[in-house]
């Protein structure tokens, strides 16, 4: 699976570099061949083109991608393309960029799965700089950077793992990974936030986890069921 | 102490909205009187002028104000606002936005104390949307919006309170508020995470912690030494 940039301007450009720099495959469309000029990143392949015609999205492969971010330049653009590409594929994740506010509740309705407000996000993150810094600088490290090495990430609980039906306190997660499992979401998307000593990990679970690299990616093979461990003591 | 926004674009509007609404007072600045035009909320006042003007930050209050926003329609006019901010005032904490990433170390020389870059976040933000969606959800609202009641504070920790000398394991805060300790800001700025049971609670260290505005509001009265609290049993 790729993921499909629509419109290569300055969010455009930033997204289809941080997919990238994680590995992943992406196709840019922009009608400005000018823009998609300086695009030449290797795993990233270039599309001129409108991207609210189904020719184009066709030919950017929206049938078997996994996900679209539409990051044109107006509200109507991303409005057009956000319809176009969800009447093409209903389970894509479609991710929309809106200037305005009032946008919000309409690209949802178009079909975009989450909608990103630079200006509003810019400034909730301003006053939390102004009144709370080591709040706002301990999150956007742990969830969008893992500048001190320490990561918040989902993961899964697949029937295979051999900790399905245990409660958190029999998992012992702390003593065993050294992650701290800050919340769970169920299987309906509902998150829930703090689960206790008696929450029991069911198959179809995501689990919350805080910890290094290392400590998330050897508690996800447990959870995925790929690796069998040894019992909690 | 009150705030000065400087600036009353998209972003300006969301920051004082957003300051408003936890009851501080907020001084606008901008050059433009059909923009300010539409500012009628309590507790904010309106000053018609350059914030690059000394006059002008002097009637806003300059001297005696917490913390300034520069937030004016180019890195340009902002990288003035903040020269001028900074030499009026040493102590003030200044946030700047910035719509070109090379303007970071710009204002940070000018005496910014954080820059804020919307294209830029927002970028990051989508790619978190598209492949950690639950992680995005969870770090998101209990930063910034509190949506399910669950928040992130940092709490100081003041000479006076009954806390300090013990370990966080002496402590027992999980047990007696019910309180999640992420992190722990030492005096000089630098942010250690994952303190462990014997991270020892010194006067001047500022926690991060997890919990219900009620729980966290509990804690940090031990923590300032307003209220004595039993002892740990
Ligand atoms: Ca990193
Ligand atoms: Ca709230």
């Amino acid at each position: 699976g790729h993921y499909l940039v629509c419109g290569y301007g300055r969010v455009g450009r930033h997204v289809t570099q941080e997919l990238i720099e994680q590995d992943l495959r992406v196709a840019v469309i922009d009608s400005r061949p000018e823009a998609l000029a300086g695009l030449k990143i290797s795993g990233s392949s270039a599309i001129v083109g409108s991207a609210s015609d189904e020719a184009v999205l066709t030919a950017a492969g929206i049938l078997h991608a996994k996900g679209l971010v539409a990051c044109a330049s107006s509200d109507a653009e991303n409005l057009l393309i956000v319809l176009t590409a969800r009447l093409m594929n209903p389970e894509i994740t479609i991710i929309a960029r809106a200037v305005d506010e009032a946008s919000e509740p309409k690209l949802k309705k178009a079909g975009a799965t989450r909608v990103v407000l630079p200006y509003q996000m810019a400034a909730i993150r301003t006053t939390t700089l102004l009144l709370r810094p080591a709040v706002a600088d301990f999150l956007w490290e742990a969830a969008h950077i893992g500048g001190f090495e320490l990561f918040l990430e989902q993961i899964p609980l697949r029937p295979a793992s051999c900790l399905i039906g245990q409660t958190l306190a029999q998992a012992q997660l702390r003593n065993r990974f050294n992650v701290t499992i800050l919340g769970c979401r169920l299987p309906d998307g509902t998150l829930s936030v703090r689960p206790t000593a008696e929450t029991v990990l069911d198959a179809g679970k995501e689990l919350i986890a805080l910890g290094t690299y290392a400590e998330l990616q050897a508690f996800a093979r447990l959870a995925s069921g790929e690796e069998r461990g040894a019992a909690a003591s």
